[in-house]
């Protein structure tokens, strides 16, 4: 037979067992802090109608959008999880309750230029919340709590959420004469971070025609810093000028204050105002995550509130607030940064029972009795040599071998020796998990280390 | 703006919110038993090279499979997980300790003519041992009994998990001298329960060029029933008159008191001669799963060993073992049979805190407190009236009510609401979340009703 050479397509994440392990890990705290705060979780198809996706059109998206015919249908794979939910609650208005609040943990695709820890296939974390008509402001504060559990739940401490409300950009722009220039001028902006504020201002004055003096309005607008409190006093000075403005100020204010009130410290939030989001559909607060000790990786998990879902596929008003977590990419940049905590097990099985005879009932009842105790057990079945065994144990990494011998069968009893330290101890059964699940527990460590 | 009518494809299945936590029920069901067993999750790319999926070739895969280009690559989308699990092990054999076993929970998609009850983008719920070189038999038996514990903790008991050989098969062909008819052979026979026997008797003699002679031989074998024992029983006799026979014959005997010693009870399994697999790549023990009320729906669960598991990829001989149940499909069914536990709550929170008065951070603090008491929590923040609030948590059908007025916020405490039975009572949070926790548990049941 010919043999075809097996490879993974480049820029799609295949992961060996032990990292999978630390990727679950890291999804399924995605998944419980999720559900902790009433979330629904969803799950749409993968392939959309290709006219659905692509309602809004334009862009990036239709260049690296995976678009293929199958018979007479136009079919595309999504590119975000956000334009599924749009057609999710436009087609289920009826059925769903409102504020319908969901969480998605899914591949998306996107054929973008291969290179580096950029992905094709990868997975997004996406919470939002859809009110119909209304949404309170309430709800933009809980997103970015929400937020904040889920990366201390992860371990980490050093992120800051940076928030900002383009009402309080638009309405700053309006003042300044620049409303129909704001577009622009916020794409400007939002490359601060990368090509420093006189660069900035150039473009301002070159390509968006704005005056020295509008330029240096902007910048000094967004040069604004320090703490919360600090920077909200400072926007105070431009209130009362223009209603959208004020507006936006009020919410800001309000996120501010209700995220205090969710518990989250203030060294984890910035109000920050060169914060705006490049895509066009966010009205109001904007978040972006930063990892304090690598800015280089940029933001992490961003969001914001929109006026308007669904307005391609429904006349329904459906307002809402989300966030999203590039989660594969995160995963990767941990994984190169060595954050991943190396002391959390990662084999499949908190224990490997091995059989020293070649009867294996007795196996099996020992490995159904540690399983009833809720630990993951593998019997290991081959009829190999003593040392074979314990090098599978060992390549594996599981952290204990269970031996069960004659003597320990006849004793109803079995050797449970600890992988790591060497130590082997002879027990019950019922002994044995306890110390194998008491072990365990004291080495439970978070799944990243700053 | 235009609104394009949102819509779903044909024959992809997209769930309201309730019917979600169903289907997440039962997927984490699968989830947490192939864990428990020591099955390393594993997540493979959607999309791979076509030349790769397509290695086997040939036949309805070719037909059905989503292919298309993406600049100058062919790619596909896998239609199973056996394919891509293939790819893996050969790719990364340097890297795994064998025996690998994995099991993986994704969807995979088949561009079939759009029925219902047939899905394009379905899950399947694998789980595969593969060996380096050789693979014990006992390992045959643990993965049936892998399945029995699944079904158990659906909630089923009507199930029998049937078990064959192709080695007896192939055996018993050959001593009949029809050893190269033997896969048009065993196709024909897999009809047996669609077709009956004298429609298989036909096609062996008119299509397959049997004798009446040797088609009576095989459907005398095949009628061949009883209690494993008698089967086991009745198989002796042909023992001792062909190699692979008695190969055979030794592995389901092995299989058989294997899967006793598994804790898996007569009832649900069954040696049963008519078990063939139309696919060619098993070479010994195979098995199906049928719902024993439900025989039209065919079988649920199947798998069986195969000698090679990668031979497109490597020169490395990988045996293995694996079982797959069609979850989207099995799901289907169950929902449209109404056999999904009516009685487990289906919202996407145990309780819905509602503030009655304006100042979220009493209802913030006490939604945080159920929540760390392990309750999903949600927070209702909207203004509105009690009424609208009333029927908000009626709609979205979840079990508590949590109300927060000024009295409960004075007294220290929250008034809890049963929306099933009405009972309200106000007491502190530590108690209300006890209160929820002990009549959630007492609610508690299988997934699955029979």
């Amino acid at each position: 037979m010919d043999i075809i050479k097996p490879r993974t397509l480049s820029g799609f994440m295949e992961l060996l067992p032990g990292k999978q392990i630390q990727f679950e890990r890291m999804a399924q705290i995605l998944r419980t802090t999720y559900a902790s705060y009433g979330f629904a979780p969803l799950d749409t198809p993968i392939i959309e109608d290709a006219q659905i996706l692509l309602a809004k059109g334009g862009g990036e998206t239709e260049k690296q959008i995976y678009r293929f015919q199958k018979g007479d249908s136009d079919l595309a794979l999504r590119f975000d999880l956000t334009v599924p939910l749009a057609k999710y609650v436009a087609l289920h208005a009826n059925e769903l309750a409102f504020p319908f609040r969901r969480f998605q943990i899914s591949k998306v695709y996107r054929g973008e230029r291969a290179q580096r820890g950029r992905f094709r296939e990868f997975y997004q974390a996406d919470i939002d919340i859809i009110g119909d008509g209304k949404l309170d402001i309430l709800n933009e504060a809980e997103i970015p709590a929400i937020i904040y559990k889920v990366f201390k739940g992860f371990g980490l401490s050093r992120f800051q959420i940076r928030v900002n409300n383009r009402k309080i950009l638009n309405g700053f722009y309006a003042m300044n004469e620049l409303a129909e220039k704001s577009g622009d001028i916020m794409r400007s902006v939002d490359k601060l971070d990368k090509i420093g504020a006189e660069k900035v201002r150039a473009i301002l004055v070159e390509t968006c025609g704005l005056s020295e003096a509008q330029a240096e309005e902007i910048l000094k607008f967004i040069a604004i810093r320090g703490t919360n409190a600090e920077v909200l006093a400072a926007l105070e000075g431009y209130a009362g000028r223009n209603e959208i403005f004020d507006a936006g100020l009020a919410e800001l204010k309000a996120v501010t204050s209700n995220l205090a009130a969710f518990g989250v410290p203030e060294e984890n939030f910035a109000v920050d105002l060169t914060i705006a989001r490049g895509l066009d559909y966010y009205t109001g607060t904007v978040y972006e995550t930063t990892l304090l000790d690598h800015p280089e990786i940029g933001s992490v998990c961003s969001g914001g509130r929109y006026d308007d879902l669904a307005g391609y596929y429904t006349e329904k008003k459906l307002p809402g607030v989300g966030i999203s977590i590039g989660l594969t990419r995160l995963f990767y940049v941990l994984d190169e940064q060595k954050l991943l905590n190396p002391e959390l097990p990662t084999a499949p099985a908190d224990a490997l029972v091995l059989p020293m005879g070649s009867e294996p009932g007795s196996a099996i009842a020992l490995a159904e009795a540690l399983r009833s105790e809720g630990l993951r057990v593998q019997l290991y079945g081959e009829q190999k040599k003593f040392k074979q065994k314990m090098a599978y144990a060992d390549k594996l990494g599981v952290p204990f071998a269970v031996l069960l011998g004659e003597d320990e069968i006849a004793a109803g009893k079995c050797s449970v020796k600890n992988m790591r330290t060497g130590e082997q101890i002879t027990v019950t059964p019922a002994e044995a998990a306890a110390h194998i699940k008491e072990t365990l527990s004291a080495n439970d460590g978070p799944v990243i280390l700053e």
